[in-house]
């Protein structure tokens, strides 16, 4: 594995996972090089912006040859630490946090969900997938027992942010929060939003500019 | 309602539903005036980037006063057209689907699902919400009898194309995608996307990076 500069821009790495989902639709069809003109091509961006990413990251493509894809796909793969199992645990097991229980695709790139949280005491105990609703007041005996990588936060809005600070205050360090707020945590700690009504707003303006509705 | 300038730049419109949520925040706690230092502040941007932002569309904060909160709350509802209700439709009434279909805040935003799609015969008329779930074949008389603005794309993966494909033929103009794939839709047709599998592999990266883990 190659070693990287230490800081990829934020920008290149919030594009890493299409490249993957790009190289990896490649791969199925049984592509294995593909020229920075076609790849961007495919994705709706410029080839030099293709050549710029991966630059970054060592991954050269040679001249007339274009680039392995084999090999970026597994590289991309590393920068990302797909190839790490990264144990999830759900707080909030509303409808979107049980859909999101339910969603097979994010064990496929290695992120697992290990147990669901909620504080309703008549779910408690019922099942979502192979997962028993757990009580959120047994999440630090849990924690004793468990490694947790990831905290999905899908609590409803005005416990937001209690929750978030109940689970930084166990130690979790790192939240996909889906609650419509900002949270503040402590700087060692990494939130990731799916802010849906934003994105919903933006797709409302855009629409309503582009259509003059 | 004060006219703006044609174009407002796509990463202003990206903070605007950001900003309605704290104005939002804020009246409900009976503020009614605030300077952008503690604006940006409270929001974790800089108060230049706040006095920049609403200059974009004429919410100029009086010096030593700040800004009227109820203005400018109204302002941004009227931009984003939070005052129009907007039909939407879902296709794709797996547990994904399904959670959209439940999630209450939607409609408070003025967003409202009028009706959910699918093709499973086994699921066709079972209901969610007070919706029954239709066959995708009955979308075209939908259309003829109803208005639709915007589609919410909930179908699995292998699915996505063809579906999009078959939405944007029959007249849709807005598609918030939850397909981890990129659509390809003429040019008059606005998409949205909502990657989660994207998101939470950047939330993957830099929990490594942050932790060395």
């Amino acid at each position: 594995m190659v070693k990287y500069r230490k800081s990829i821009s934020s920008a290149v790495i919030r594009r890493l996972p299409r490249y993957y989902r790009y190289l990896s639709t490649l791969l199925d069809m049984g592509i294995s090089k593909i020229s920075s003109k076609d790849l961007g091509n495919r994705m709706g961006i410029t080839s030099s912006q293709v050549r710029q990413d991966f630059s970054c990251f060592g991954g050269y493509g040679l001249q007339g040859y274009g680039y392995d894809v084999e090999f970026l796909h597994q590289e991309i793969a590393n920068i990302l630490g797909l190839n790490t199992v990264r144990h999830m645990i759900i707080i909030g097991a509303g409808s979107l946090g049980t859909a999101l229980a339910k969603h097979k695709e994010f064990e496929k790139k290695g992120f697992k969900v290990i147990a669901i949280f909620d504080v309703k005491s008549e779910i408690i105990g019922q099942k979502i997938t192979e997962h028993e609703i757990r009580h959120l007041d047994t999440l630090p005996q849990f924690l004793e027992n468990n490694h947790v990588d990831i905290a999905i936060l899908t609590v409803p809005e005005n416990f937001g942010r209690e929750v978030a600070a109940y689970i930084t205050s166990l130690g979790i360090k790192a939240i996909w929060n889906f609650v419509p707020i900002e949270l503040k945590t402590p700087s060692d700690v990494i939130v990731e939003n799916i802010h849906l009504i934003d994105s919903l707003m933006v797709l409302g303006y855009n629409y309503k500019n582009n259509n003059n509705k």
